[in-house]
């Protein structure tokens, strides 16, 4: 036995989540908010079920880090830091260099900090994490696990833009695709849920969040996804456009007066079902405004299910044909009404959903009817085991 | 019965042809290339099959509509000018303002030049060529026909962008679509050769040339389409990219120096399979080349292949399925592995297809088995004799 902390580090936050291996008991876990502020906050759940909250002045990274330590002992969940046996760090962006996680040393952490490039929202973050905990625990080894690595598998003809060729070569410019280590999870769980071996699937995967992505997983493997050099293309999403017209960038540039990184920032934040609804990035309320009668909600729930849709059959045509479609992530494992809207004709291709079993939240369930030969399966997502059994796996622990 | 002529001016270049109506005979076509250069090359077609070629200077598109005129009587096509009786005109782009056909008078003409906006490297080409007419031949009625009025049937839920709703409100900014008289064509056509009234059918329309668009149509209406705000988006094509990371623009300006208007240059001029292979935009450079063993050239045509492999699916899921599949356009009617390619992986949702009918180019065939559920027709498009359609039924000619 061992136990394994999995984290997530963003620019202002931290989330942990340590686990007992192999059993993959969760053991704790918590949020650091609000780094650099006066007021940040830390919560971490206790062993008797509650959460101990502090909102306290945590200026970086590093000091929160030493704040979950010290918040692990005094909260009893170890006896001593001794216990912690391995970290593993999401990190955005690996690049082409790695297609699998890999154990952080001064080599790969160079690396990961290079492909900052790529990610220079996210890359940065996630190294000030890795940084913080060398500090701290210098001798317990860490794995990077990358939300791109799962999507290397996909072939020239689906990451390779139809640009010139050499922005591929000189700039790394293709379609990397995020949310890997979901996609990969859930696929992996959806063939032990069809008990069918993975090797002879193909499967469509909705990771649909805030950020939203679409996989088409053949045999274990990405073979497509509908992000591609960042986490804005594809699908439209809370606030992020997805797929536009390239050429709107420059009329919108002439139009508003903004800069391109204007534009591109109100694609990231302004745009998505903010945009078209006016209202809010939370579906949650744009669903509510739909139900009192708001037409503009109305049509921003009706492009979200849309765009999803069309991939589905997109992606079916892709693998020429597809076993079972996944939903995950915080739309997909509990807004029953969009799950809806995306699966109302697919019968054609073999999906058949029964509105009674679509009526489930946040937990494992199969919505298809028996009979139907695409099988839909809800399938909450967890990232932070994948990470923990990159570590187990990587580490030896 | 009638004569008719149906024009479409470009920024250097007219093409015509000559219909006698409502039989929808050609009496002539022709082409006048270069206009404003000083080796203008003018070349009709003369009633004994033979063309007549004539390199002169051509100053202006006035210039070029006396000659045409001239010709048309000196080579007997017609005794005299007054013999026609409609002039029809393609335009690019009829913004929401037209969703049909128009006849052409002050107020509508003032219409199309200020639609300019929306389409600066084609409506004003369309505008000198009515123009031209409207000075030679200013008593005959003339119509527009807009490649984006059969697009208009698109619903909201299609044609919106997911970005702020005030830049659809101010700017105009959604999804026109073009291409819209050809995939009105085919499928008018298609409905036809299967014998069923198209209000019934669901098709999907690939035209493909050196631009490139899909169409979904349902009833008869274009309910969706590839091509976005301009003809830029969708699928790869001869040089364009169709759609891509809408972050890439200003990565590649950081990355190569270029402003967003040079980088909408590369867009649309030097990516697409030009740009995948490096080589050519024709496709039958590319496939020679992908013969002989060059990579690059391979995958060019896998991508473009692919792209509107995943688009049919995307389509056959909007409608909850499709009836047939229509090929046409230069790649459409013509290149045979292209066609393979796309159709390759689609049994799934009832796409049988005969190899052997597939070797077709240039005309009107089923390519699918009998027994398909889904047919899969190659129709050779004809814009013109729509154009000439139109100025009977509009000018009542």
């Amino acid at each position: 036995m061992s136990k394994v902390i999995a984290i997530n580090a963003g620019s202002s936050s931290l989330k942990f989540q340590l686990f007992e291996m192999p059993q993959e008991t969760v053991l704790t876990k918590g949020l650091v908010e609000r780094i650099g502020l006066s007021d940040s906050v830390f919560s971490i759940s206790k062993p008797d079920g509650s959460t101990d909250t502090e909102v306290t002045n945590i200026p970086d990274h590093s000091v929160a880090v030493q704040m979950l330590l010290s918040k692990l002992v005094s909260n009893g969940i170890v006896a001593s830091l001794d216990e912690i046996d391995g970290i593993g760090h999401r990190v955005v962006h690996g690049g082409e260099a790695f297609d699998d996680s890999v154990v952080i040393d001064d080599a790969t952490l160079a690396q990961i900090e290079e492909l900052s490039e790529l990610a220079p929202l996210h890359n940065p973050a996630n190294v000030t994490g890795i940084r913080a905990f060398r500090t701290v625990l210098p001798n317990v080894p860490a794995v990077a696990v990358f939300d791109t690595a799962f999507h290397q598998t996909m072939p020239e003809k689906s990451f390779l833009y139809s640009l010139p060729y050499e922005y591929y070569k000189e700039y790394g410019i293709r379609k990397y695709g995020f949310h890997g280590t979901s996609h990969k999870y859930v696929s992996e769980r959806a063939a032990q849920l069809l008990g069918r071996p993975i090797e002879h699937l193909r499967l469509i995967s909705c990771h649909l969040g805030n950020g939203a992505s679409i996989a088409a997983i053949e045999g274990g493997k990405s073979i497509d996804t509908s992000m591609g050099f960042t986490p804005l293309a594809g699908v439209a999403m809370g606030t992020r456009s997805g797929n536009i017209d390239p050429a709107l960038m420059p009329y919108i540039m002439e139009k508003t007066g903004q800069t391109a990184d204007e534009v591109l920032d109100t694609l990231n934040k302004k745009s998505g079902m903010l945009g078209i609804s006016g209202l809010s990035s939370d579906l949650r309320d744009i669903t509510k405004a739909a139900e009192e009668g708001n037409e503009r909600a109305e049509t921003a729930l009706e492009v979200f299910a849309s765009r999803i849709h069309k991939y589905i059959g997109s992606y079916a045509a892709r693998m020429s044909g597809v076993d079972a479609i996944i939903f995950t992530a915080g739309i997909g494992e509990n807004d029953i009404a969009s799950r809806a809207r995306v699966l109302r004709g697919l019968e054609f291709m073999g999906v058949y959903w029964d509105p009674a079993l679509n009526s489930v939240r946040g937990q494992e369930a199969f919505i298809s009817y028996p009979h139907s030969p695409v099988k839909v399966i809800v399938i909450p997502t967890n990232e932070e085991v994948m990470i923990a059994r990159d570590v187990s796996r990587l580490a030896g622990v």
